[in-house]
């Protein structure tokens, strides 16, 4: 098993009150490369801090790099579209952040980006692929992009109240920057990217195709921006068996109906509890109040650990440890 | 163990007559970025081709990727200026191509460089660091920083004639450039590369400085790029042991006198002898006629597998088959 986190950015993530990934919205640009970092060393390098949200909830790569500890597996990290340099060694499909959704091209690199990810995708050599992400702002442009492809599905949120009319409101813009209409661009999924979406999305989309083509099994790890990946691997085509493997804080939102998504979009769904509630730590208090919810592969990396035979409590106990290392024992 | 293999460019590479590293000069530029391909993959992905010479004889990187092939080792591959986009991770120490050495600062990036990669040599938690390069032009480059520093060491050559005298010209052109003469820059190891050196060279440095204040051993993997390199770390004023593993080719040469030069800089010489007079077969033809002899960590890739009880018979075995796999049996 081949561990791929593309990460990412996408000027969406700075409009007001869209993204909790990070402590305000400019500090948002580290947070993939330091999610990278964390994933590989286990601490930042090249970054500044470790990603915390402004009411201190830890970044997920966290809880993925706690399940890398006690599971490890083999990562590939790539970079579609970084803003800030990671010390993490990254395959590169995109070296342009993606830009604003309310200007008319936000990802003018979609296609290039798609090519590459799909010729690295086919070339890994690896039987079983897992896909996470990391790109503030990302589940905005996923709702961008499950918008133009006509999949009327809802999004999460890293934030405990997801601003959804704020989200809508901005992909209402978008369409319209755009001169494009809801579903208008059902079956083409590279310009849907290219006009709606993020560079993440873009590589996301371009791994999974090339994988699926060679026969490897692919599953996509993550929440509603992988709802969004898994559509625009059904609009691109491709009819393949994947899978889909979330947290239970995704599961759990209202919002979003993962089951039935994932239903519609033919996508074999796996539902991990870490059973945060159960952990008295700070690490864990945001995301029992639905801060976060998942990011970085966490749900994927969950699932990966419980076939591994790792117990969640075990988790838990690296949890408290990573964090107290990164980020120290009173919080940041 | 771990095998870094940092890999960028040098406009000094497109002088007329100075490399033999890729079929005409300007392809010289996709030849970083095939090598890392070639050592990931064992194949290429983006770039067009696996690099020949003029004559067609192979890029040292085949024989790499087959020591590992046989001798599976963990690689790092970091970036360094390279011209062209590679499939391969990479760790990114500086993304700016060197300029050519007759321009008076060719790698205004040596500081950054160096610095992010001492940070990366600092963090990796091996006990053991292989370092090699992939830089076409990279003897020259050495040539001019081994003068910068007044270390009066030959160069080695990846064409059987080694063009000395070309390359004398170009560093005293390079010297007038930068306004400095030879021996100025004694103790001086950055603005030696900035004036005089490569990207690659900078990145190098700084990975060999972190990792032995870390207390990582570190053997540079290469002719007389990494006699440069030793005379570099040496000039930074780290006395930790440090090793030098390189190929017969390059101790055969007497232009470079590699026994004297390790000596005089306190580095542990490792020769490895691949007997390829007895392969019979077109990859190794050139070899024995003094072509290419090292480079992209070929000599510390031979000393690994002798270590780890391969056999020449082997590895000879396996470049024919790598061979014949990425060019063909009838050669490219």
């Amino acid at each position: 098993m081949k561990f791929l986190v593309v990460a990412g950015t996408t000027e969406t993530a700075t409009v007001d009150g869209i993204s909790a990934a990070g402590a305000d919205p400019t500090a948002t640009y580290h947070t993939p490369a330091a999610d990278l970092e964390l994933l590989e060393y286990g601490d930042t390098v090249f970054t500044p801090s470790v990603p915390v949200s402004p009411s201190g909830c830890p970044t997920p790569a966290v809880i993925t790099r706690s399940v890398r500890e006690l599971a490890p597996f083999e990562l590939l990290a790539v970079e579609s579209g970084l803003a800030t340099a990671t010390a993490t060694p990254t395959l590169t499909a995109c070296q342009q952040p993606g830009g604003d959704i309310r200007e008319p091209e936000p990802v003018p690199t979609a296609e290039e980006s798609f090519e590459r990810a799909r010729q690295v995708g086919r070339q890994l050599p690896d039987d079983e692929l897992f896909i996470g992400e990391s790109i503030p702002g990302g589940t905005t442009t996923a709702l961008g992009v499950l918008t133009a492809l006509g999949e009327p599905f809802g999004v999460s949120s890293s934030l405990p109240e997801n601003p959804v009319s704020l989200k809508q409101a901005v992909v209402a813009t978008a369409l319209d920057a755009s001169e494009i209409r809801g579903g208008d661009l059902a079956g083409d999924p590279r310009n849907a990217i290219r006009l709606m979406g993020d560079p993440v999305l873009a590589a996301v989309l371009g791994v999974a195709v090339g994988a699926t083509e060679t026969g490897t099994s692919v599953t996509l790890a993550g929440g509603t921006q992988m709802i969004a990946a898994g559509a625009l691997v059904r609009h691109f085509g491709v009819d393949h068996p994947l899978e889909i493997a979330t947290t239970a804080f995704v599961a759990a939102d209202e919002t979003v109906e993962i089951q039935r998504a994932a239903e519609s979009l033919d996508l074999d769904l796996t539902v991990t509890d870490p059973e945060f509630e159960r952990g008295d730590h700070v690490a864990f208090e945001r995301y029992c109040r639905g801060e976060a919810k998942e990011g970085v592969g966490m749900g994927g990396a969950l699932a990966f650990a419980a076939r591994a035979g790792i117990s969640m409590q075990e988790i838990r106990a690296q949890v408290v440890e990573t964090y107290e290392e990164v980020i120290g024992s009173d919080g940041p």
